[in-house]
């Protein structure tokens, strides 16, 4: 698969965390020439949080990470890729139990403080004989980078993707690190969404777990690619406590506000890698919508709008056919006045007070459509409520993709 | 465009409908060389019922068409095909009020008693000229059939259609027969979809609305091609009472049931054909939910497997993907439990009990997709709410047809 015109030159540098140890290995899932077992070590004391799918068909993965995610303590993460083992009934959940079982032996800790991740396929059991000769050899193998890890619990992304911040708590200056994959938010069997963000900061998992949420709500859950909700969906943050801050425990504490934002700004780079590996993406779409009766609404508004594929088409095919904007407005199911909508492209309002604008000059809009980076403005006029999502067009890479995939 | 593969091989032979009197002209609203504009003349007497889109960005057409239809009264109906006149603010109402006003000065009536369609491209407001020169030509020319007005009311369809039946209400046979265009039920700036049935039945436009309200549920809500809901959707049935039958005016009456049962056959026949010319289309695919906690619930699962872009492009590449539908299953936001949910394709079981059934041979589920009418079945083993709708794949032709309809 070709790199997705929209990908970042490089891989980024990332930092190390302390307590954090990254291995990976071949349990060869399926036929292929690379690691496709992911092993980070995290050191006694490291808290966790987790977001996941809400899709109810969820995998076991999903719902033992989420049960192991409220008791707030984590050892190790397990990413398995080519297989999501989602929709495998007992033979699936006997799995998940081998490894976490296994790891926790070697560790000396429990098994729920251990996190298996897979991504890949719906409905084939993930094989324990390759779990086990994969874990067998991820557990003593050398550590290697961010960069290779990134690559590793990759399925059809077309590129490693990664993202980092800091934040100074008190007197000591705290490190966040993430990878993530995906090339669709939501496509269950090959762009499943998966991301991990590892910090030395000291902090309780049940604030970790607040901010994360609440960073969660503004960028993962703001971006789409296609509207298909994953069964396997997660994101986990880790924190190590290395970085020997004054442990933060309340939003109230000094540095935590900016740490809240450095999570935060992680959690937006890696969801807009994403949308940039979106399936067959060539354009990276940022729509604000303002003016809404609240901001849930203009989420939703949002949404219509990315989630359209006349809107996503038009866009392919750098048509400011803004009547399409108007109709996912519409559609969406929230309080909107046709009469009082305004529209535009980049900064080029096309459309005002329920119709186009007087004298409109389509010019300067359709050399913005041409562009890899478009805008699109609503203002609904009739309230303060404001959200931001992020999507890509709508090609016939899509097509290819994923009428053929599993074949 | 060509025609689509999935087009029955000719238009039906409709039976005339006394009271009803078709017309057809050019008003040249697209530089084409075709008509498009129609003229349906009913006979005084004639009850109307409508349904229209829910979009709140809705055209002054469908505005005025829903306080027209709720007077119950109908003496002709105009639809104008290349504009949608919808988001075009006070200059579109002036076309729309300019219309009715010509037409029922033309039949001494009120202009309460005309009905306007407009489908085409959105944000361009109606030219009146144009309608003027339009109208002048169809309320003197010759009548015409129904192939011909199914043609008139076309935009980027590839093939006319129209669906008859006949009921029969004390010692009168009564006769039904409708027209519509649409190659999406939801696509706004060339594929909107409108419908209009008429008979001779004679029955109260409070019954009447009823039945259509009923059929509608059945029917046309219950097809997608694209998840977009049109500006300007509409379904129109007018009955003139040339049959001479007992007035039907409650559900009660003699046969009431039989006409009921009608209309919903001939309703679901046009819903089937917008399906069947669904943009890009090569397969017609049918999906029965059952064991849902309610028929509502049903009818949300089944659109949210319509509506899913990975489960079309499956269904495009022939590939027994059934992953895919328990993805959409899962995100649908309506109870269901993975471990009780069973899955066919035409007339094979894939998967039961949260896993794939026991022996799958994939072979014959792979014949049934090579056909063009697909069966995809889900039991959720809850309760017993059940929902068919219907829709087709996505394939390349979609990508084709809008990133580039507009230019």
């Amino acid at each position: 698969m070709e790199r997705s015109p929209l990908a970042p030159a490089a891989f980024p540098a990332l930092p190390a965390i302390a307590g954090v140890t990254l291995r990976v290995a071949r349990a060869r899932y399926k036929e292929w020439d690379r690691c496709d077992l992911t092993y980070a070590e995290l050191a006694p004391g490291t808290v966790v949080a987790g977001v996941f799918t809400k899709n109810v068909c969820c995998s076991t993965e999903v719902e033992m990470g989420r049960e192991h995610a409220r008791l707030g303590k984590a050892r190790a993460l397990i990413v398995n890729a080519g297989n999501s083992n989602a929709f495998t009934g007992h033979r699936g959940r006997e799995a998940v139990e081998f490894i976490t079982g296994k790891v926790a032996a070697h560790l000396g800790c429990t098994p729920t403080d251990v996190f298996v991740s897979s991504t890949g396929v719906i409905g084939v059991p993930l094989p324990i004989d390759k779990a086990e000769a994969g874990l067998d050899a991820a557990l003593t193998a050398e550590p290697c980078g961010w960069e290779m890890a990134a690559e590793t619990i990759m399925t059809t992304d077309t590129f490693a993707k990664g993202a980092c911040a800091q934040a100074v708590i008190g007197d000591k200056t705290v490190h966040i690190a993430g990878i993530i994959k995906g090339s669709g938010m939501i496509a269950p069997d090959m762009a499943t969404m998966l991301g991990y963000i590892f910090t030395d900061a000291a902090i309780t998992h049940e604030l970790l777990q607040q901010m994360l949420s609440a960073a969660n709500r503004a960028t993962f859950s703001c971006i789409t690619v296609d509207s298909d909700t994953s069964t396997s969906d997660t994101v986990l943050a880790f924190a190590t406590g290395k970085a020997g801050n004054v442990p933060l425990s309340s939003m109230n504490d000094a540095g935590a506000d900016a740490f809240a934002a450095a999570l935060r700004d992680v959690c937006q780079q890696l969801a807009h890698l994403v949308v940039r590996d979106g399936e067959g993406a060539t354009k990276f779409i940022e729509i604000s919508v303002e003016g809404a009766v609240s901001d849930e609404s203009a989420h939703r508004i949002g949404l219509a709008i990315a989630n359209s594929p006349l809107v996503k088409t038009a866009i392919a095919g750098e048509d400011a056919n803004w009547g399409r904007v108007v109709m996912a407005v519409g559609k969406a199911g929230e309080p909107a006045d046709r009469d009082k909508l305004a529209i535009r492209f980049g900064d080029h309002w096309v459309a005002r007070d329920g119709l186009a604008v007087a004298g409109y000059d389509e010019a300067p809009v359709a050399a913005h459509l041409k562009g890899k980076e478009i805008g699109i403005g609503v203002d609904i006029g009739l309230g303060s409520g404001r959200a931001t999502v992020w999507t890509c067009d709508l090609t016939h890479g899509y097509i290819s993709i994923n009428a053929d995939y599993r074949s």
